[in-house]
């Protein structure tokens, strides 16, 4: 068993410096890569990515599993190591059933398709997408077919972004969401909009970095584990074992918007930043949980990010560094944080109607994989959708059906996470406000590190070692429910 | 044979794609990496490293280039297919010899002797780096008898760095400028300095860095196939085919430090963006010849950077983004550019005292590999030799014999490059007015891309071809001479 072990380990290293390299290629294609390495980049990505996976699918990698695996064997691993080895075999015999001209293939359509809806979003051209995301989604269904033959597609796409959570599950609280959003949308909308001209101004950028980095350091990202870099849009990616890396990007008319995308990849940062040094090497720290990242990072942007109590002591730092906004006070900047209007586009929504706009992508997804409607129906379905759920219909399909890449490279089953994750943030702000005491008061008082400590407790340090909804039970002792979030924002918005 | 070369060039891929990586991470490292990832970074250099050196030197790959370097095999092959083929039958040939404990405990002691020579500059204290620089010039010489045991050690590590020198032509041509440089030198410092004082001021990075983006894109970098960043000390890297980059490092009270780091950097840069596509992927794009490369560097710092007439199309530019410049005549600009005095430290000396400290380290590598000179005896001879060649002692040993890293990761050989670099910046300059006409004109005309495209034809498209001397051949019809060198400085100073 030892040297089965000490073997196993060897591969799973080689195969992480292959992924590594391949991580630190992307990461720099993504922020620094000049326009004629492309090519030469993609080349080497795809021999980082063939590299292993010919190491994870080969005879002698899947006997190590099947040997480690065993009872008798698997019992005396610690707790890190057994995911990587049950983890390992799932994914063995999954690829090892996928025909590899196919694998090739849908490589290549993910490629070939999301370099379709660029130029389709950019002409607003639907017909110019249209055939390429009918094969994404029919290789898609041919893909889960092979992974997992016996069950229903849309579940094992669930469960690859959110491991664990099941289409019941997400019905049963998107539900109880809907009903409880909708009456109070109306009710918000009704008042009029503020008036925000005072913001109005131009932001320099390097300013607007120096604001990231002081939200960052704020808010308990470690920067001897990371750094920052831009790009187009804003993301967190982890290079390898103690560095977690966050981009943004900044609009010198918008200051705002790069200030809460510095808080919400910060969350997800923190949350790979803290994961317990007795994981290294092992599974735990590669989180499938897409679910529980999201509510780290929505709960950085929302749940403290857009309580005054956040701002307080650190407006005035935010003021020297853009003298501009010493003539906007703290209460006409948090109206600004917190205009809550419907509107066409998710990345630009407020947190309210943000949640229908995942409503509606969920219900999508199911119309897709479940009810097989044609892909040509799917601009039409779109917009009767958001006039429902929203109460505005967009003018073109950019607008619609296009406006996110995630369809397009095959990432069906990643949006639920989304909502998933200010879910279980509404569960976390109780939690915390009864063992901590009132979040307003911690936040006022500085400490906001004392929730990122009680945050790296209860959750950080684990990584992926327990599903959101073990989490969950484990931290809030509860089964999942909408409640807590709806009563947020009831309470915040009525 | 057609069997044969494919599969050495799927060796060569791979080792090439082992090596891109190092170099992706070795970039990272010097640039963006956090703290805490260093160990994690280490490691992984390792083992790309060690992947490499296993392929390199495997019986089968050797097995491959002896076959292709049959003379009625390598006839039927290109250029740059030759070269290779040669290049790395020589190396297969040199490592095969070289036990491997003592390659790992060499490139280990190297790593060693870098942080003990930080440490000692650092507390100023010869005797903590005394014991490692000792035990890397034996290691140095052991390794050299290894690789090459039939020829002398300076002349197998003088030809590691320029391909086909020698220390024959290197005692010739750099006696000759010694001995011209000597009597100029007096006559100029017995001028009195010019006051300087008007550039005081302090300079911001941001306008630094915009300041370099212009200087680069005016000498002809190529920003689709290049970048830029900050790191401790300016280089330039290639990361793979189409991706060169450089760094600078800039100090709020010395712009024009940054502006000519830029220069000098974009030389390197341009040389290697400008290798012809038809050598993509042999070993022409691998350029060891740095004598030629500093040549490059130095054509554009000092031959352009450093007349007059190089800034007249650009001042007006610069001061618009430095407004502090604004009061400083583009003559004060350029007295501040051309102060010549002899100076204890290299990297901050002038065009011309600078070529007395590289034939001091010159002299030194001689007295250490041929002489055998005791470690223990090099601080006093270092600091006997400053008075002689530049009529100044250091007070202290950091600013003596522990100035430069070079020796401490054993890079013994590498110093006279930067110097014959200058030798044949002479002789460029001479052969470009022959051929295109008077410097001053060109550059006053705001035409300085002639000249870059004349050097990109007649240098740049062969990469490491050629050896130097060829280079020199084929392009002035001369054999190597410091005369050339001694005109302009002539010409200029007197």
């Amino acid at each position: 068993m030892e040297q089965t072990l000490k073997k196993f380990k060897e591969y799973y290293k080689r195969m992480k410096q292959y992924e590594q390299a391949g991580t630190m290629l992307a990461w720099d294609m993504q922020t620094a890569s000049p326009k004629d390495s492309v090519d030469s980049k993609i080349e080497s990505l795809g021999f980082f990515s063939t590299e292993k996976f010919k190491l994870s699918t080969s005879e002698e990698y899947g006997q190590l599993l099947s040997e480690l695996a065993k009872t008798e064997n698997l019992s005396k691993l610690d707790d890190g190591m057994k995911l990587t080895i049950k983890r390992e075999l799932r994914d063995y015999t999954r690829f090892k059933r996928v025909p590899e001209a196919f694998y090739t293939e849908f490589v290549t359509e993910k490629a070939r398709s999301e370099h379709a809806w660029e130029e389709a979003k950019q002409k607003d051209d639907f017909s110019i997408y249209e055939p390429h995301l009918d094969k994404i989604i029919s290789m898609t269904k041919e893909f889960v077919h092979y992974i997992e033959p016996e069950k229903d597609v849309y579940e094992v796409l669930l469960d690859m972004y959110e491991e664990g959570m099941d289409s019941h599950t997400i019905d049963t609280i998107f539900e109880e969401l809907k009903e409880g959003l909708c009456p109070l949308i109306k009710k918000i909308t009704s008042r009029p909009e503020p008036d925000l001209s005072v913001l109005n101004g131009k932001y320099d950028v390097l300013s607007q970095k120096r604001v990231q980095d002081l939200l960052l350091e704020y808010i308990g990202f470690n920067f001897d584990r990371g750094t920052t870099a831009e790009s187009v849009h804003p993301f967190t990616i982890t290079l390898c074992h103690g560095d977690v890396r966050i981009t943004n990007s900044y609009d010198e008319e918008a200051p705002i918007s790069s200030m809460f995308s510095a808080i919400h990849e910060g969350g997800h940062a923190i949350f790979e930043q803290n994961i317990s040094d007795k994981y290294i090497g092992t599974a735990v720290e590669q989180i499938n949980l897409m679910g529980l990242h999201e509510s780290q990072s929505r709960f950085y942007e929302n749940m403290l990010g857009r309580n005054k109590n956040f701002w307080i002591p650190v407006y005035d730092k935010i003021t020297e560094i853009h003298p501009q906004l010493k003539k906007v006070p703290l209460d006409v900047f948090m109206q600004a944080v917190n205009v809550v209007r419907p509107s066409l586009i998710r990345v630009d929504a407020d947190e309210v109607t943000y949640c229908m706009h995942i409503i509606l992508r969920y219900e999508m997804e199911k119309a897709i994989f479940i009810d097989n409607i044609p892909t040509k129906d799917l601009p039409e379905l779109w917009n009767k959708k958001m006039l429902e759920l929203l109460g505005v219909r967009p003018k073109s399909d950019a607008e619609g059906i296009m406006q996110d890449m995630h369809w397009s490279d095959g990432s069906f089953g990643y949006f639920p996470s989304y909502l998933l994750g200010s879910i279980y943030d509404g569960m976390l702000l109780e939690q915390i406000e009864e063992e901590l005491g009132s979040i307003d008061d911690i936040l006022s008082k500085g400490k906001i590190k004392e929730i990122t400590l009680w945050l790296n407790e209860k959750i950080h340090q684990y990584g992926s070692l327990y599903t959101s909804k073990e989490v969950l039970q484990r931290v809030c002792h509860k089964e999942i429910s909408a409640r807590p979030l709806l009563d947020y924002f009831t309470k915040k918005y009525n």
